[in-house]
């Protein structure tokens, strides 16, 4: 049975609880339960975690190379500053998404560059929470291609 | 009954006749009757057009603030170029989705900056012909949120 | 009788329809009629044109050589961009002004640098519609200059 | 009755006196003159003064807070370069026009950028000493709309 | 019979008619003529197009994967802004070779950077009209390199 | 009653110990003691912590949003590559003081930028450790603008 | 008896009277005020002073060289063009502290660079005009360390 | 007895078990044991460890301040974005070698700059693991400079 | 008798008497009563001043337009930001030499770029007081060619 | 009998001996052999030569003001690093075709500039050992125009 | 028997002559001594080489195309400034080290960019003489990979 | 008696010969014939060089460690590009005078940046032949204070 990471990166536990004019109201709680749903449906085992260490995050990525099929990664702050999970990402052989709740490119300058987005199979930003149920159908459907 | 325009800019008429072994074998056709079934399966009216014109792109961006609810847009060689395009987005109400089938930060610098991205709600690139339904799905769940 | 052409760039069709916060509510139609009306007391043959096409605008001030005995160009988004335009009205041999309704210094940083400003013989920004009326009066008495 | 203070920055006092292939033959008198005749067509009493001390430039603005309904301003050298006339342009509440008497954007790229512009209403260069006039128009028929 | 395909930019078809102090007094018709003299001696069909719009070059560009062995273009403006040129003309798989009437390099320096040059074949700039027969004669000797 | 909560970046342990040319003799524990005195006799709590780990100090300023009035952050060189704890800090509500030791506009050029200064209420740098105290201060009289 | 000069920039005799939203409803006088109380209970004369003129300022830090122990300085719109001041500081033997009312790092980007950091002993910004009571408590202080 | 820290920094664990063909065959444990193989020759103390996270890197060399008399150290990915490893390595008072296993100057550019080269003692990369033992024999001959 | 301006720049007025282990313990006026010794042997009229004020200078060099032969100036801090006084010494029409104590090529970064050298007709720079020497004697012989 | 000077700058005596794969095996005395027969057609004296050292190219070109037409110069690494010979070649009054084999356009960044092509008359790039005699061929009808 | 060439580029003849507290007392030959020694011992030919000219350099390095096994350089300035040695070495087959006494990353920021890395096989910088024997030591060993 | 050495770089042989109207007709000689002159009557050796080869200038430079006072250079191209003679100029401990017969400031960008600058006493340039006398002039002055 496959088995999909998704990673979370520093802050966004805050998600729902912080500026929700701009973020929403969406728990990250609610958005890991509907992801779950939509991977039992797909018979996909997911991991859903979030972290605010660096370090942390490029050790489960690491783990990772052993038991997960597909990344789909929120770098959040590290998106701009990582090259450590730049170069724990490109030690993954399977696909991996990046996803961005708001558009990157609308905000300040130093946040339009990421150095995931390099190593990433694709990106998706902007839809907000419905980015990452958008990419893990890409990722179910990219696993189960003729499904 | 909702209408939703997809934009094509230039050179993606020659999709799956040039480089497949970098853009895939499906062709702009195809990926058009994909997202076709499923606007029809939403009962969503689907507009699909491709130009190699600057100024054609700006037309029909213009002609869609009266007759479309969003706008998927893959503005290829434009999107690096075109402060016209981005000008006639802005003056679209709807959501904009801008598309792009290769991870354009994974290609030349000159790819990098996106002028659409400016004023588009979301992007969503590398992830190929299903990058297109990805956003369609995102578009009707937009228009629907209830749905 | 002079002749004097009046060049409108990519969206200005929209003007007085779109953010009229931004732009005014004045349409480009009126000011075509407050141009004309103006010319017509001074004896000037007006033609006034606008096209979301570059190289129509190009066109345009290739066949103005014969035709006109001055341009007047607000190339909105193709300021930026166009380095045909600038060819093209290089090679014009009368006065040009080139007009903005509004002041792009204000704007983003890639509004700020215009390649036709290079070629123009004087740049008006930041008065609205009038700043039209301004250019025209300002050729009037370039061509008249004993009146 | 109306006051607008037309200020003028440093070596203006030359004009018609230094290369006048370049600036022309008309003196700062003969445009104080021009400039005159039209207000008191209009019943508008105009200031014009020169100076090339920057910190006195600074002191005349500040002083048209309470004087003048306008300022028009052709701060010629420290266009480029005074951050404090920029800070006191920014405490004035009517409208501001910036005046230069060539296209400063075909001169050296030091002179392109403009810390006035970022402030002014609007922006006419490379019209000469028409220039000057056109600005006035502009101010006269925004302080009375309806004349 | 091996048929090549010579396009030419915005602003070429007043060549000879403008600035001849800087472009000299050949017209397009006249290297047209030119080159069709040459191409009939080694048996070539030859096919000489302009055009002001870039959308049109790119038309051009793309049916010539069917149409044409090799393509010489001169690309003038559109050399410096159209990523939609450099993507069609990466999409055609005979030889490329770009030709500038001036040198480039001894222009204003936006004029520097050509688009088209990273993909070309190879380029020929500031040997006036004799560049298009250059460009032809290396054309001819390498689709028939045993003559 | 009130809550302050200053927290010292990486290396900052070593107050005292490193460098005493440079950075003084005063410990980060003098420092804690008389800030505490400070607070005490303001009747505000002071948590006094210092981090390593840019993770660490992330998970603090999160808890902040819950127990303190005010953060006083010297964020050592994180300061100058760390988006996370930027990111932290704008979730805050509180008033942010920043404090430096040294003034960081005389060191290298990559410790003249902050990413915090950009969501910092006030900097400052330069003044040692009366620095800290100085930001203590401004924060008690601002929690209580009355006294 | 120890003397500090407190030197105040272009612009800043508005304060108080313009944009109070912005820069608060404190006047310069009334800053001066309370300076001049906290430096009476320090036994330390006050000289504080303001003008719109460079070269002013720079007189009054050379005169300084004899009479004052101390500066406190709000170069204003100077921060950001002065050499001269720079230069005028770097030949003035005690201590100086540069203070701005709001945070320089939060404006336009040519804020954020100061000449006068480079040579001041310390820097406070963004805490209002409190920001001028911090500095000269420091400076009490430093001149009286044994207090 | 000298002890000597050899650090390694994030996704190193990884070494000989990821893209082999880049990194060779060799793991990070091998490398270590053949370290102490050749310390325990020179009657050095090998202390040879690895971690994906930056702060447990800065508590380590801070530790270093008591107990070690060189520090090797490859930072790997912190190499380019950690100042606070720059700033703990600058309070170490002995020699530190910076090692990479690769070339960092033939990959991306954001490999080119290195933060703690800045403060190393000398930098040796793209000599393999050989590299590490290059460092040891010039740390062991730096400490023994008469064996 | 041909006379010759010598100006003096912001701060050179402390010459000899702050850090002279960088400027040398010769004053101003030494500087002066050399030149006048050296232009007297000549039949030369000396004028020596020196301001603060970048419009004081910006006057003396237009009066200079009608009293002086040449112009030697040593602009300080205006070097580097005046563009004011490069205007008014292009509307100088004798030769012009710039001079600077200090080598400033070896200074700050932004003491190397000088706007005066651009009109200057020569500079002398890092030969200290003997400098402003070397340029009387180029002037004198420049005045006095056959001499 | 004019006289053609062929100059081949750093390591293009390897030609065809090194990376055949990139350059071709064509070697340097070939291409000699191939211009020498097509001068000899034209009754033009060639004069072909290679130097490694920057200085000993300088001489030649030097030498050419009295003895050559004209000169074709592929300058290899020193087109993108001398000064020198672009002076040298500005002291030359024929003609100058630049060669090079390679689309330099099409390699690393810094070989993307050449000093040579500012004063060059025309360059070749791209083309092959072809490129040389394509030059010839522009030279022998520039000398010759009539023929 | 295996030969490897060590060549030393401008100003290395010097060494142990001037500025002995940055560069040591080391002589050049002193460093060809060690060398040899250690190159006698492996069985090893060592040639020794040093020149102040880049053309030389070059030769040599093309010569080593046939007589050497591989090649240690400390190119010293041309480090930063020849395109022409870089093109040299990637025209050698074998490994080549590049060796720099001094940490250049420690230096002027126009040493930190090295041409010769990008084609060396490893960089050893800052280690001193030494750095030599570490280059030699790895090359011994990389010929011998067995011994 | 002291020697002075006299260093011109690469084309400064063409003096006097080529582009007269921008260099003077003055040769090379006849600079040298008088500053032997003016040698002679100081009792001071003068020995003048110009070579087209950096090398050798750095050759000469480290000879003149051993037997010249001070060195006068014109590096002409090399002074914008050698590192090399700036290593070798470091190396000597006399005074070093740069010279320029332009004003290389009002020449192309690429000749604003001078090498020898960094490490000269002093600069001397845009005053022609004579720059070199004042230079010898100052050098004499230099070595005899007392004279």
């Amino acid at each position: 049975m496959a088995r999909v990471l998704v990673l979370n990166g520093p802050n966004l536990n805050l998600l729902g609880k912080r500026q929700p004019e701009i973020y929403g109201r969406t728990t990250l709680d609610e958005i890991a339960d509907g992801l779950r749903t939509r991977a039992t449906a797909a018979s996909i085992e997911l991991d859903f975690r979030q972290s605010n260490h660096e370090g942390q995050l490029v050790d489960w990525i690491q783990e990772a190379r052993e038991t997960a099929s597909a990344i789909i990664i929120n770098p959040a702050a590290y998106t701009h500053t990582s090259v450590a999970i730049l170069d724990a990402l490109s030690a993954f052989e399977g696909p991996i998404v990046e996803v961005h709740l708001s558009n990157i490119h609308k905000r300040e300058a130093f946040r339009h560059h990421s150095y995931v987005s390099g190593v990433a199979t694709g990106v998706i930003c902007g839809l907000g929470a419905r980015g990452y149920e958008l990419a893990l159908d890409w990722v179910i459907a990219h696993l189960n291609p003729s499904a």
